[in-house]
């Protein structure tokens, strides 16, 4: 059984959202571990099954990975019936690799940026200079996606794909740290048609029923 | 002709130094164009070309791309015979997505931070604590490879491949930030390892060669 180490509404959640949109049950399929946010703090034997501290981690068979985007292609990469994966012989295939890296290098880094140095870090550690240059980065760089979203429902292959799961995370945290209402109307309706998908509400409950489980708090680590 | 846009020794000598290792020509196989960093500063008119104004840029037919380590897989995998590859019927598959997203997303975004607020900004807009946080941050993510390094000389698969070059690159800008003396000896001896590849040599060459052609500085850019 696969296993995958979860903080609510972290990173984390790409995995998850993933082996919900393949039909993939908790319990049969996978076990989520839901911990609370950092684990590294808070749940210190973590330490010893992922040295890094960090979500989500990730064990299938002798494979362990560490990367949500990452896991997330090796998922859907690993059943070619999936509609979600694109292949080398596919024309939109550059598009969807990029789209899965720009989910998390450049849209997910900068904003944990302004949640550590705007809400986590002690009061005199708070950095306001630094939350609003990457606030500004992001908002920058997440522009581009305003004329492709006029244009299409999903960002490859006019098919809902793994690189919206990477896109649409980013943009969950977006909406938890209340920056979506400065992105474009269309990739604001992106980001509701991403959230009415069945896969998306799968997780959500998936997430919410093994954090009470597990005795966790269920609101999101970002919320913390 | 595949086009590159490339800032010496940014991100983009990653897809720079996959096109060497796959044996591509520079001015046969591949257009690379050399510009000041940062491009969106020194060089306006490229905001047309690539509207977040970020190196890399790669266009290869109707294929645009703008992510580092997507655009190495990209290379790659359109080239099956190549041994930089691996397939979903790798035993190491995910170790090798993970790397390759490891390298940008874990390695090489904590540096840009270094760097940012340790030499880029202004001198009243550096802060000393962003640099420190980020140098501990990053040297924390790295310290998981020395143990997999004490065991082989390339990350997957027993062979170089393209997760080598996304790593690679990260120890590269950490060399040009004076952090590689704190990485373990492995991770020290793997990182010349790297640079004597021939590959990498010829990569450095090519950008050293377009540089001078095109009138830019050859200097790193994380130097300037």
């Amino acid at each position: 059984m696969m296993e995958l180490y979860h903080c609510v509404s972290a990173r984390s959640f790409r995995p998850l959202w993933t082996l919900a949109e393949l039909g993939k049950v908790h319990g049969r399929d996978y076990q989520l571990t839901v911990m609370p946010f950092p684990p590294r703090v808070h749940q210190r034997d973590f330490l010893q099954c992922n040295p890094l501290g960090t979500v989500p981690a990730f064990r299938d068979g002798g494979v362990w990975m560490t990367e949500s985007a990452a896991i997330t292609q090796y998922l859907v990469s690993r059943e070619p019936e999936s509609a979600l994966a694109l292949t080398p012989a596919d024309a939109d295939y550059g598009a969807w690799l990029n789209a899965l890296h720009y989910g998390e290098a450049t849209l997910t880094f900068p904003q944990t940026l302004v949640l550590r140095y705007g809400r986590f870090e002690s009061p005199e550690r708070l950095q306001p200079q630094v939350v609003e240059d990457y606030q500004r980065w992001f908002l920058a760089r997440l522009k581009v996606l305003e004329p492709q979203l006029q244009q299409r429902d999903w960002l490859c292959a006019q098919r809902f794909t793994a690189a919206d799961i990477s896109v649409g995370y980013a943009l969950m945290l977006a909406d938890g740290l209340g920056l979506l209402p400065m992105a474009g109307p269309a990739t604001q309706a992106y980001w509701q048609r991403l959230q009415s998908r069945a896969g998306f509400q799968q997780a959500l409950q998936v997430q919410a029923e093994a954090a009470r489980a597990q005795g966790v708090p269920e609101a999101a680590a970002f919320k913390a």
